[in-house]
């Protein structure tokens, strides 16, 4: 399949780094450094998370205080500095890679999920513990729990007015100044205007003066904009006030806003600087202004900023939130072209992949020529690859069974014959944002593996075919992804879904489909659909379409609407895997159905003879 | 099948009768008799709920206040009364009976559902009302409520120290005295002194001094009693103090107290008049004393007496539901022989049932029959029938559809050609307690009915085949009864199934299969399994058997221990109901192994050659 040469790829720009640049030989003497302010801060431990001010799931460069401080790079993790231990609290996913990155003189490993901070402080945090805090970087809910850790040890938090760390920090980048741009109505489908609006008539509905929207991916929804400072989700690091009379106060950089932009947002709000947002919420909230506030996701100096002003803080979910996880048609129609140029991409991949010869390539590369695919179809078809909405997960062999494996220079290895291969990624598309992850066998793999993708591909389609009452919660449907499963004695450790943003966060609340999520499904919600099974140490598989939830036509002989989804991505099962007796009828019928739809979908647009020949063996009936 | 004459039924005594003896002429001057008392006692309203001092299910005669009161003689309700108004709450099961039961002139309806008592208060109740509660008849749950709805209205609660309409009621029933019976080790599997010693070890760990254990059935598991108090579960009306050194102190009418019974309990208690409890209680809460109690299921009189001692009040569960849910191997071995006797006297009455001329048997008839037939197979094998475990509910045709339906002398109807007919019926046998519903063919029957009772077969064949991963709760597998029923647009308005004692209440917590139901599945747990479909006036069927939860073996080729149920209930499902294409393989091959089994179990014990015959064409394979 020349088509996509290595030449190509290695000529492109890629939004994913396979690198790990950790400076562990730094981190004695920065530790030192730290300490040496704690009395002046009169505080005899700090905290540093993994987080911005932002509490989002991406950071950027300049908020890398974890890593800057202890080597350790990963995109979860905690490090606690007190004058006699610094333990670095970290996940099972990164528990070896911590040993690797950090000075084991200088660091303890802690268990994030096990005995997170404020459960080790409650055990064994010093006596009369102060515990100091960078507000900006902990939640509400954080806040709490640690409160009530330190004063089990009969000690006290200390909010800091500023991060001891940045003043140490000498080459620290600047923060991100990313372009913001106007999110056309053609993709969002709803006026800013209109959002804004609405969401003032909620305000007086609930008898608050304003509310402050702390979260970024709200403020792209709302004044419909998208960003570019942090990795693989376009939003603005920005936060707004909206006030019960229809106004709008944008805290945003002027730096980050061009003339279109300007133009764009100049009859929806006023911009301010950042700096000026703690003045601001101060001036709405005097004289005991009810400010709404999504408490638990928001840095606690804006919390407190309000309630020193003597406002009251009315935690509420931001008012964003749920009109913007159900999306409205044009969305939906975005979504739904954007999954189909996106499968042009997959199919021209997998089709390549194929053709390699088994124990020819790397994770690495594969990941390489998977983004290539979706720049050069982006091209063609004039809606350019924007990002991809995650680093690709890329796992051969007992890499698949890592869930949420990144591959790196270190880790890279080949894809050898007799084993599954396991690649989820996405894109951002200015009309949407995938994911989708395939398992595809590479060489002749053994019966058991086939045997349990089976399984887990039972359980895809018992979400694709769902038909459920309204009123029903993610956590009504997560079981029924799992009953294959469950009869072959196994499972999966994960939620069969979560929410995906429109050209925003490939992971969105509230909804899920999850053992523990209540939120009730409405249409137009987009989830995620993928189950997996995995044996450490030997394989993984996970089958992920995403799929949106629609209402459905009453069903002949029913008395009860019902909803049900409709499938966003197109893209093969690998055939070579199923075992068809292990299929119902049903079951079987709707992966024909989904291959030939696959087909008629795709074929159009793929321009490369090879492909669609792949395309179309790949899509034959079962 | 003469062996079943009508002659003998009416020879035998009934645990169930079938009229209502409804009194709605006294209202208007038994409601004036009550105003009449509001300014001495300084309220302007008083709440009368459809409850004992023990917050049960069932009541005795002597608690029937608010039939007394209004005439309503419904299940469940509450009647509030204020100086102008007098409004019955009842829910939608009640709505026509409550017409027809109560003056119109001086009450209206309420929705108990809907708009229960506090929110009606908080929308309607008169400025500064203060609200009269006979504090033994609500619980700490209620109480807040209320609490939060006279606060609303600028009001308060005022806790009355007598129930002011005990005074007029001129020939109130004495307070029951049924005598209470040892249940012998070999019944419960566990001895008394070891249960008291398991909760004491709990409260020293806890710090607690003692626990008031406010259920009476959580007293009967504990002390290895029964009583004969309320109609159907076979408890004692009691309450006990159980203390960290592991003593204990039992509060039950010395009259109750056979010699067996009194010697049985003398080494584990003391017992105690219950008048003397608040004194004790406050006796053990003195000097600040931690005193658990299960407060939100707990008369607000008696947690108050620890408070007021200055004792502190730690709520926390009854220590006795959990352990008392999950049963052990004597108590198992037990309810399956009680299941396979019920099952005797289920084919027994089926097969006569199956005998009669379609349009010859009222719903009525067919309760006296059933009972009969418990009654006599009890006698056959020398284990009586106790008593049945809920009144039957017997419902032909659009009465099936009455999800609670409770045949009276004016409601009742004959079993008609061409109909469902709905039975869903328990027992109180020493060994353990039954509940069973079966759904027959009168006649011959429409295909779409035949077609809904084979989807909830499905339903209910999910559940029994079910197997799931340790840490499973019931809202998890709750789904799993109602996915065949969504794919045809339907559902079922109630959970799929409830917990069930050892011959204890046939309603039984914290387990249950249902929407909302967080209680971790634990080996040993009897539940029902109990799916159905309701056509308002038109049908109803629910299929129902009961099953205890059990660890499986290791599943070939799983990695994961794995539970799931053994059926505990043996009876014909009704083969003429069921759509055979509907059914898989699997389905088919669970229907034929069940009716094999019941075959297996019964026959042995069936005596009459004609039930015989008939249970082997019953039990056919499909």
């Amino acid at each position: 399949m020349p088509v996509i040469g290595i030449v190509l790829i290695e000529s492109m720009p890629m939004f994913q780094s396979f690198e790990t640049t950790s400076t562990p030989q730094f981190g004695p003497s920065r530790v030192a450094q730290l300490r040496a302010q704690f009395d002046a801060l009169g505080i005899d431990g700090f905290l540093v998370p993994r987080a911005d001010e932002f509490q989002g799931e991406y950071v950027p460069a300049s908020a890398e205080r974890l890593s800057w401080l202890t080597g350790f790079t990963g995109s979860a993790g905690m490090a606690l500095v007190t004058q006699s231990q610094a333990v670095v609290f970290v996940d099972g996913r990164y528990t070896t890679q911590l040993v690797q990155q950090v000075d084991a003189q200088t660091f303890t490993p802690g268990d994030l999920v096990g005995e997170p901070p404020h459960s080790w402080i409650a055990a064994h945090g010093p006596s009369g513990f102060k515990l100091g805090l960078d507000p900006w970087l902990h939640s509400g809910a954080e806040v709490k729990r640690l409160a009530a850790a330190v004063s089990a040890r009969g000690g006290s938090l200390v909010m800091l007015d500023a991060n001891p760390l940045d003043a140490l920090w000498q080459d620290r980048p600047a923060e991100p100044m990313g372009q913001v741009v106007v999110q056309l109505e053609s993709h969002a489908g709803k006026a800013a205007s209109d959002k804004i609006a609405e969401i003032a008539e909620g305000l007086a509905q609930k008898k608050a003066a304003a509310v402050l929207i702390a979260d970024p991916s709200s403020i792209a929804w709302i004044f419909n904009i998208r960003g570019a400072d942090v990795p693989h989700t376009p939003h603005p690091l920005a936060r707004a006030i909206l006030t019960a009379d229809g106004r709008a106060e944008l805290f945003l950089h002027q730096g980050k806003v061009g003339a279109d932009a300007a133009a764009h947002l100049a009859p929806l709000c006023t911009i301010h600087a950042p700096e000026s947002l703690l003045a601001r919420l101060a001036h709405h909230a005097a004289d005991g202004a009810r400010i709404l506030v999504d408490a638990d996701a928001t840095s606690v100096a804006l919390t407190k900023v309000i309630e020193d002003a003597g406002g009251v803080v009315v935690e509420a979910t931001d008012p964003a939130r749920l009109p913007r996880a159900v999306k409205n048609a044009v969305e939906l129609r975005g979504s739904a072209e954007a999954h189909v140029q996106d499968g042009v991409a997959m199919v021209t991949f997998l089709a390549w992949l194929d053709a390699q010869p088994p124990g020819s390539l790397t994770e690495i590369a594969a990941v390489k020529v998977l983004e290539a695919c979706r720049a050069r179809i982006g091209q063609s078809l004039q809606n350019p690859l924007k990002d991809v909405s995650f680093d690709t997960i890329s796992g051969a062999g007992e890499h698949g069974a890592i869930m949420h494996y990144r591959v790196t220079t270190e880790s890279d290895r080949l894809l050898q014959p007799g084993e599954l291969f396991l690649i989820d990624s996405g894109a951002q598309y200015v009309n949407g944002t995938t994911d989708i992850t395939r398992t595809v066998a590479i060489g002749s793999v053994p019966q058991e593996q086939k045997r349990f993708f089976t399984l887990v591909l039972k359980g895809m389609i018992a979400i694709s075919t769902a038909r459920f009452p309204k009123g029903s919660r993610g956590c009504d449907l997560d079981p029924l992804a799992r009953i294959a499963l469950w009869k072959a004695g196994a499972d999966f450790a994960h939620g069969t879904g979560h929410g995906v943003g429109s050209y925003l966060s490939v992971h969105e609340g509230p909804q899920r489909i999850a053992r523990l999520s209540t939120q009730e499904l409405l249409p137009g919600m987009i989830l995620s659909n993928e189950p997996g099974y995995y044996r450490p140490g030997a394989f993984g598989i996970r089958i992920e379409n995403l799929i949106y939830v629609t209402p459905l036509d009453m069903i002949e002989g029913g008395d009860l609407p019902m909803m049900g989804f409709e499938t966003l991505t197109w893209c093969p099962i690998d055939r070579r895997l199923i075992l068809t007796e292990l299929l119902t009828v049903e079951e079987q019928d709707w992966i024909d159905r989904y291959h030939a739809t696959v087909r008629e979908k795709l074929s159009p647009l793929v321009t490369d003879a090879d492909v669609l020949s792949w395309l179309e063996q790949a899509t034959q009936p079962l």
